[in-house]
């Protein structure tokens, strides 16, 4: 797994442009959120359904830095004084606090068209030719946008200071988080040249792991420790956040999460390959501590 | 000019996604700025290439939809608090006036998301082919990006405040302005099909009148009345900003002007197709009252 990660970050970099005089904030601005760590969950996913359907990790890897920099741009908006005001981000300064406002804005901006540029990017086509690395881009555009990622930010938005149920908090999630974990497993089967079926399969996986992530993290906000987590705890009950532990309380997320991870592993037996890692990584996502 | 405008601003539209219960205030707030009217003057440049080079307006239609996307995008988020803070826009309070700033942020990415939906729309690909819409990906992502125009928008937002020089002023303009202006004569280029001749002229076409559009801006500011502009003049030499009129003074600023856009219309020359729509457009470049 860490060399994987690894190699995500060499390559993740190397898209970067060249830092003339000119834009060397706004490069080093984009570099500073790109290298800040994270788990990778989702470049990660790319790579191993890429592998599970008869694809190359090295084929692959052009999509999932396109997805890993969307990921990263929205973090960067995210934290915004406009949008959540955040000054930490996995324990360092968030962007803006860093760089400025101003900068910001426009380093999650070169990041989001940055991922379009590597999708469509000649060593991207070399290893995938044009149809696919179209297909990438589509689907790069649709979980990222107004009906994806950006249509969950605006109900986050929009929820603020709101008591809302638990399937207004599941149509939210599906977007702002599970839109770009379902485009992994998209991604990596396009990169390959999947069947439907192993499309179908993939995409119930991701649906399935992407709201335990959501439900775990929710959890994590009241059982775990400032110290683990890398930012405070207790912030959601603080913001009086509806939240699914908030709703249904930590030991019924615990069971649902269960259930759901048991649901996305076996969406995975249809496959021929070996799926341990992504088995692996389904009950990783269910007991993680941070 | 006025029946390929309406055509343009009907096909914009037909882009954005629908508008459910969740979205509709980012759909909305996405649709403002699509439909608060401007010059249009990069799709017309995108179908006029395209129409120049043996191509049709038909298909080079979704390029040149995605290409005004991008530049509505670039102006909601310079219109914002942490860029340029504008109330006013073409006449009109700026979008996170009436959205909130939250909304707008989320709309400007949303609109250069959908730029890369519809450069890879089906129906960009049943007109154009995967290789054609790769193209223009790839293009759309390079004139948007850090080394296009957001290198440009940096620039100006490091150099606020600061006295620079002619030829700073040039770097800055040919990113942030003359990129994407650059990007339509290329865009409509790759869905005829152009030589790489014929894409070196509209090249050399587009960034002179890149420049005349700038340097004209700036003169205006001097010259023209608030009523007919739409916007405050003076603010230039108000805030203290280095512009072509106030380093080189108007004369200059206009002798200049007329040279590049004469080189501009001579770039038509290898064409030979009918070019009076684009002569025509370059001399109201240079002679435009706002």
């Amino acid at each position: 797994m860490s060399e994987m990660m690894k190699k995500i970050e060499q390559e993740l970099v190397s898209y970067l442009p060249e830092k003339d005089e000119y834009i060397k904030n706004l490069v080093d601005s984009m570099e500073y959120s790109l290298t800040a760590g994270g788990k990778r969950i989702r470049p990660m996913l790319v790579l191993e359904f890429a592998r599970l359907c008869g694809g190359s990790e090295e084929a692959a890897m052009p999509f999932a830095c396109a997805l890993e920099m969307i990921h990263t741009y929205s973090l960067i908006h995210d934290d915004l004084p406009c949008m959540d005001n955040d000054d930490l981000r996995r324990g360092k300064p968030t962007n803006h606090k860093v760089f400025g406002e101003g900068c910001a804005l426009l380093a999650g901006s070169g990041l989001l068209t940055l991922a379009f540029e590597t999708a469509s990017s000649e060593k991207a086509v070399m290893l995938n030719g044009n149809e696919k690395c179209l297909s990438a881009v589509k689907v790069l555009s649709q979980i990222a946008g107004a009906q994806g990622m950006l249509g969950g930010q605006i109900i986050d938005l929009e929820s603020e200071g709101k008591k809302v149920g638990v399937d207004h908090l599941k149509v939210m999630d599906s977007k702002k988080t599970g839109a770009l974990i379902i485009g992994a497993a998209k991604l990596g089967c396009i990169s390959a040249g999947a069947t439907e079926q192993q499309m179908k399969a993939a995409v119930s996986y991701a649906e399935n792991i992407g709201l335990v992530f959501q439900i775990v993290d929710d959890v994590l906000d009241i059982t775990s420790s400032t110290e683990k987590l890398g930012k405070p705890v207790g912030s959601d009950s603080e913001n009086e956040k509806s939240t699914y532990a908030a709703l249904l309380g930590v030991d019924e997320c615990m069971r649902i999460s269960k259930e759901l991870t048991e649901k996305a592993a076996a969406s995975l037996d249809m496959f021929e390959g070996d799926t341990t890692a992504l088995r692996d990584f389904a009950y990783f996502l269910l007991n993680r501590e941070n």
